[in-house]
């Protein structure tokens, strides 16, 4: 590799583990000079939640663990179904000139751009009405594949080679083995430095945060003992209120709404008990037609007001943010930056309340309501040198 | 009086209080027999503000206390400027056949229907940018009058006055002169039975929940007692999460809106510290153009998101809510209902989430999210025997 080649990855690091920090050893072990690039969720996460660290502080623990240049996916570009959300992390990465993308996946062995020629233009059959989009697409990749592929992230390798093969295969594919922890196992395993970002945030709400240290670089426990923790509860008096206040025909407009669903929110938020949590009014509403991935995304899109033409927007004039960067990530920018396909965006100022990033501006400050740190003015990309 | 002539009366309660309880006794002293009807704001009240208790709760302690039939004025009736208010009072009075209407007055010597006839028609000349609609206003009574009329029970009672006269003077007015506490007063003194509303609210609030004992009867002073009282601040979270996640735009239909104030609105929302209060707020975007009170009041059609279409709908088509009554006034019901002019809403169901009482059934359900008292479904009338 030449000194300016670029791997991307495209993460949440919510919080930021040693399954992370493994990944970047990786790669630094197979290409100690890359510039390594993540394309980053901001402040709300594409599986429909608020992420628990605002995005700076996420940001400054991979920057201080080996990422080099770090970019936000904005939130109308995160809060997508897998298959969009991938499309715009791929075509961030590919906007910026980077050459790799390295991706864990539980099937490292799989030729996931091949695959992605056999399933592309793909749609599940929706003929069903008491099946998920979700299922009837799985069942349309498997029998194309002739065999299942149904784990979390070979799935999302799927979508990220479909968006590659869409883009014209700006990026060459580097799957990475994962290794011991599954994406969906919520208990730590003694003897062991990684679990998963649900396992540590799972662990953290139930007060054990000390036990945490071993699955967390340094600079994440600091975090992770100096920061509450954002959770979906502490954004549900808002959605509530608004499920309250709100007509389902006011509903409408909210991107993702479908089906008349609208009717059925606000119905189950006027018959839940006092006291009721997020997931008391998810399980409320929850039927077979939506998966309750689905359901949290459009109950985010309701608590930040997304709306259909926020993402026809965005879609039509794609961009990104940049959040910080090392002298490494720096050469990197000034080499390559006059050739960025989209823009950068390096500041959001008060002038940006209105107009194209009205978004950025009013979801850094719905999260900022809650913490108290500033999300977007006055805020300068990170260096970390 | 005959046994069924009836004395109205147009009250907050907010919370029901000695000096209330005097007027009653006035009323009945001079009219032993007659029913006491009363008009009562619900949960949320003219001022643009948060009712301290419940409305159930503050009929029970008005019927305990005297009251013989009460009846809420639907928000959309109350969250009006006080000519509205005091119109949509006096209909209500009107509609259900009552023949006097008393109110205090700091001077109960004036004769309001005459000066009613005086200033009906006035238009503020509201072209002074630096005055307010309520100072304009001021300014036509005082030259119409010959003399200044400028204590608010006076001016409320010039209003009721006004909404008489449009009615064809169905009701005959009945000042009170108001004793002891003025209307903002906000110490309590010591000696006197009496304090204002807004200085039980205040002392409340303050801690000094003992001191009251003196100026509320022991069915308030109980409720005081037994209920956290809600105050702005308690809404407030969800305003400013609505300011900060709502367009300008989409705010414009909020009913009261006017001269593009909710990009300021929008605007100051968004500039707050981290923790500043209501107040905070509202002094940020106070101007010269509108008071403190029509800004709280368009603060509460935004939290409710009223629209201007409500109150058009309202004011087609009125209707009013029976909250409770004593035998005598479920004697005067069932003498007079045949003849009420607008409906008297006897309940609201689960199927009034849409249609013409969802107003009612969305801002029932706010109130009850803080309190976790049901405000609607399964209410049947209070019947205090």
């Amino acid at each position: 590799m030449s000194k300016l080649e670029a791997v991307g990855i495209i993460t949440e690091y919510n919080p930021f583990h040693n399954g992370h920090l493994h990944q970047l050893n990786v790669i630094k072990e197979k290409a100690p000079t890359a510039c390594i690039v993540v394309v980053m969720s901001g402040n709300f996460l594409q599986r429909g939640e608020p992420a628990c660290l605002d995005k700076w502080t996420r940001a400054k623990e991979a920057l201080a663990n080996g990422v080099d240049l770090i970019i936000e996916l904005p939130p109308q570009a995160c809060i997508q179904p897998a298959d969009r959300f991938a499309f715009n992390g791929v075509n961030g990465l590919a906007s910026l000139g980077v050459d790799y993308l390295v991706f864990g996946a539980e099937h490292a062995e799989y030729d996931f751009m091949n695959y992605a020629s056999q399933v592309q233009g793909l749609k599940g059959e929706f003929k069903k009405y008491n099946q998920s989009y979700a299922a009837s697409i799985q069942a349309a990749i498997t029998q194309a594949l002739g065999h299942e592929l149904a784990e979390p992230n070979d799935l999302l390798a799927l979508a990220y080679a479909k968006a590659n093969l869409k883009l014209g295969s700006p990026l060459k594919l580097q799957p990475i083995q994962r290794i011991q922890a599954g994406y969906h196992e919520l208990a730590l395993k003694a003897g062991q430095q990684i679990a998963s970002a649900s396992a540590i945030r799972s662990n953290y709400q139930q007060g054990r945060l000390a036990e945490l240290r071993t699955y967390v670089p340094h600079e994440t426990y600091v975090d992770l003992s100096d920061n509450s923790l954002v959770f979906w509860d502490d954004f549900w008096p808002f959605l509530r209120y608004k499920l309250l206040t709100t007509t389902p025909k006011e509903l409408a407009n909210i991107y993702g709404m479908a089906e008349g669903i609208e009717y059925r929110l606000v119905q189950k938020a006027n018959e839940l008990a006092h006291g009721s949590s997020f997931d008391d009014w998810l399980h409320a509403v929850k039927t077979k037609r939506f998966t309750y991935t689905r359901l949290a995304r459009l109950a985010i899109a309701m608590l930040l007001n997304l709306q259909t033409e926020d993402i026809t927007s965005y879609n039509e004039a794609p961009y990104f943010r940049l959040l910080g960067f090392t002298k490494r990530g720096q050469e990197y920018l000034n080499a390559k930056k006059k050739q960025f396909t989209y823009p950068l965006v390096t500041k959001v100022t008060q002038k940006d309340a209105k107009g194209p990033l009205a978004v950025d501006y009013r979801v850094g400050k719905l999260y900022q309501s809650l913490t108290g740190k500033e999300q977007d003015l006055k805020k300068a990309p990170l260096r970390i040198f």
